[in-house]
């Protein structure tokens, strides 16, 4: 398969990475109908570790089966599929080169209380099921933010030395913060800079609102006038903070809401020039027709100019 | 020996294992009186770690001795024999290939305060002992789970790579969560799936009570009808938690108590789904003659359909 | 030299061990006066690094010298010297092969508030010295007891795999147990069982006093009827809880005290069936020639049957 | 290319060092306009991990983008670039060859409160990305400082192994010192004594004050006369205490400052022997003409005798 | 060079070390002006580390160059000379074969209040730089004392399996201890017995007072009329506790001292069997001149009977 002058050029801003990374990136961006595009919409399942599998699947309970999530995103003609290592395991060999994975390798869960993560897969284990990338998670303002960040760093040089891609989940949280200022203007962008810092491929953030947290950045947004009005002007500095658009930044949908809610978000990723979305919750707990339905929508969306 | 067509599926299901992994947990299916049929029973003699040895051995004092528990376990006709290094150690000689053995790689003891258990086997001891699978407790809710996460996901990917299979025993504790809550529908059902998302082949739990630990959890439950009114649809709902069957799942006996109880709580694993017991106290305190007329009567209620 | 009947018989319980362990247990089951007969007496010189120099030794000028308890422990004919690291460096050339020697490999000093002990010997260094075993001490009760047990669990690992034999100093204390607690029946027998499931093949603990800590344990011994009114029957329960005397136990003699104590001690050690006595204070802080007329009569009292 | 008499004395000073960390140290010192004269201007970019993209680039759009600053660094005829993981490999393919590069391998960043750093970068990411460095930050009077100082007490090993050349950057900070303190002279050139007897090739500190913190040290700076009193004397201090000059040591520009203030500072570097400056936000948050025409006169003054 | 009876009887009590240990030990008793004699005089610099570059060096700026110190060792005629890395990188080319090196470790500094030490060094950085000899410091009493003793157990370890000496500095310091304790009669020998047990080759301590710390101790000191009313009769005490003189032990200077004071003690540490001086502040934060006049006269001590 020939890659699109599109994909061709994201690959050429990774200029740093062995072959073998640069082809399972390729695989990604050139999977499903959004493939060549640039454009990427990938579906993670990690809710049943956060927060139970009944709160993630007793929506719509054919999902407390594997397979229907690597279905679900092979159907929908989605990018990748993300999810902790059960979940691959019980689907890897039955959906082997149909779908690029990610295998999720840490995890939290809603029965503990610190603002961090236990590593629960290895880059042998993604190796080993055939994945192209490991994800893991940071909570820059965490107490733990620095540990974690120092596993990522591990994992990834590990991956990239065999050929693997690094995708970084960067949520802020912790002391540090206040509640509003998790997805604060500042913080998104000061969030995704610090994944592409630490050498992520692909950088997954949360669409930040127009509060600013930090006093010192606040004085900075107002001197220079940086633009923050509307969601597209935001997502675009998000870009900017990802080396200038240089990194794949996907945006995640959040807590289950409308179709209307995230096809608005969709636009406003698009107009910024975000490279996708990671969307779970809001697609595997409907019903499979109209999580396709909603699907097809949000992938029309990235299709389109506008 | 011909693999059955119920222990084909259920080997199916796992599906990312090597072929020494398989064969690990194929001669735990296929051994004994249930061997070929896809339940199990399993005999843990962890007790003497856990509450001393008095409290275990003084009531049926034969139990002293190691040899005691292979005989007792092969004689029953049982699928496994469950125990950590010293009582292994004791016998794997004189009962090489006569019962698969599960190595309990972690231990606690009534004189430590904190919810957390020590390492005490590793996966070479298990393979120099020839067992079949190591076995390791979790404690979610506890302020160890991440570490005790971490622990096991290094010694699970060792286990899997030398083709033994691994045993998770998943006990909700900590100050996350009530007395109650620990044996709660929705915590039991959680914990049973973060095992199968650590990459459990065969997850242990305690049979859940029909409380609701956590209040959104519980809208869940509520909202969504989720059957949890008889012992035999809350073991279903473990079962759907723990990929919708495509993990063995085993519940514990828990205290000792009387025969009928016992058999109750079987007849309801069975019709919910479950795979089996795993039931130590209340067969080796019983004076041998009994615990064989015990352990009879079990394995007839899941030879029987009801 | 061909093993008696008696040492053949303890030998064949450890039964999981490989030719070279065999051997080690072999060489200070059949050393001194005592080979042969499955009794054994260990002098133990630890606590220069306990209680310091002037403590241990000023009493008996001499035994500053390391040279002192070589020669002490082969002239009175024990099947075994147990000492730090630089004990044994410092005679392990001029006495290689006269006497088995057990490399305490962790220590504690009465300068340290902690009940923990720091790792002090490898078995690396077990191997150059020519020794026979290691010896680490735990303290179950202890807030460092998960970690120490871990250590032992790695060190036992690494020596069984050399051939090397493996000593657990099993001694009960911290915030869990009240000061008589520490030589109660339950807890001494609790410790012991607890190091023979760590592994141990020989195993030291106290005697126990007929005090009972745990009032879950209380209940069974009382419920139970277990026999603890003599010392001889309080040793017999401790040898009953090392899997029923699958595993060699020696008792140490605590603090100084006089020879018709230490006499009464071993004679009750010997009806109840335990394997010996270490003995260290008790013989090196008496002039040699009382020492030896000690030794002599604690030998005698095992060679006898009454 | 023929090293300069002034480049063949300072590399004489580094006589436990391999040929491979020599030339390395010899690219540097060679390169760009100061190349050849031991005096050499690096431009560090790190801001973007310690304070966030917006207050780091926002004033100078351009620099959002990784690659403005190796042209930077490249146009100016700087010595060498120094940045995190991420900012180096979004360049160093492109510019491979052009202009020595040090990996920054540890970071903090303004959301954390541990005065601490996390380890961003390895020795293996350095080799593969060409660089011919690694930077390390201490935090001498911090918590952390033995932690820090182990850590690259093992990353300079292994780098002075495969040949790369270690800068440390030495900031005292911490709860052992008061906020004047951390500038203090006595603080200053102890904090760069440390750095150099923790083997440091190339030492980084900022230029101090004339406060003296400790009261210790107060006493002999007072009984010795040492003097301090003008900005050049107190380099001429720090250089002393960088084993009397056998160890480079550059100074950095602190925070953003008038052009005639970071003149100032260059000469009085250069007047007491000081071996340069490193300085980043002072350039990269001008306007590229600017940043140019600022450079040119700091160089100016390096290769200037007044 | 052929070897003294002296030297010769001392090496006899390494019995376990290898040959390169053994040739290192002579190499650092042969050396110099009192070589042959078994009586040494180490040059040590650390306080650059743990006082900061002017507190030991502006008294006698020439001291500031790392070259000086080698030269200072030589010129005197003194056994050793022993310094952090930096120091010993800074001249190991130029003065390779000239003097025997000891490099320490670990090192504290004065803006850590924490009663532990940073390591600072390695056995791979000994080998490489010529070195005969790693030092390390321990502080018993510490709540850091355990793991201090672990580090050093693990170097030690490695520094003997490649040929290598151990010196153990040991400090008594921390809460358990009064500031008087730190060089009672009791703790000093306490402290060199554990360095002995820890299989130290050569002991550092401080020179005792007649102080008793610790009440048990105090008792037994009293009771066996242990003699430490002199100075000499405390340092033989102290030689007692060091396995009887079969390990070799050098004292401290200490604080900076008038020169009869530390002749004074040369004497008390000839008569009562110490091997000799560890001497760094007397000596180098003198004139040259003063240093080395100094230094004869101390020689000349240890060269003499009286």
């Amino acid at each position: 398969m020939k890659l699109t002058p599109a994909v061709q050029k994201i690959l050429s801003h990774y200029e740093s990475d062995n072959p073998g990374t640069k082809a399972n990136l390729a695989r990604i961006l050139m999977q499903g109908r959004l493939g060549g595009t640039g454009k990427l919409v990938i579906l993670p399942v990690d809710q049943g570790f956060e927060h139970g599998p009944a709160r993630s699947f007793a929506p719509n309970p054919p999902a407390y089966d594997p397979h229907y999530h690597f279905e679900l995103a092979i159907e929908a003609g989605l990018n990748a599929y993300a999810a902790p290592l059960g979940m691959i395991e019980a689907g890897a060999g039955t959906y082997a080169g149909q779908i690029p994975t990610i295998l999720k390798v840490n995890s939290s869960n809603s029965l503990a209380k610190a603002k961090d993560q236990a590593i629960t897969g290895s880059v042998g284990d993604a190796l080993r099921l055939g994945c192209s990338a490991i994800g893991f998670t940071i909570y820059p303002g965490s107490e733990y933010a620095f540990e974690m960040m120092q596993e990522i760093r591990e994992l990834a040089e590990e991956a990239k030395s065999v050929g693997l891609a690094v995708v970084i989940w960067s949520y802020p949280r912790g002391e540090a913060l206040s509640k509003e200022g998790e997805t604060a203007m500042d913080i998104c962008a000061y969030a995704a800079h610090m994944a592409a810092l630490l050498g992520a491929h692909i950088i997954k953030v949360k669409p930040p609102t127009d509060f600013l947290e930090q006093p010192e950045a606040k004085k900075i947004y107002e001197k220079e006038r940086i633009d923050i009005a509307s969601a597209a002007a935001r997502i675009r500095h998000v870009v900017q903070a990802c080396f200038n658009g240089r990194r794949i930044v996907v945006f995640s949908g959040g807590a289950a809401k409308g179709e209307e809610g995230i096809f608005e978000e969709a636009r406003a990723i698009r107009d910024g020039g975000g490279n996708g979305s990671i969307i779970g919750r809001n697609t595997f707990q409907r019903p499979r027709g109209e999580a396709l339905k909603l699907l097809d929508g949000l992938i029309k969306i990235y299709q389109s100019k506008d």
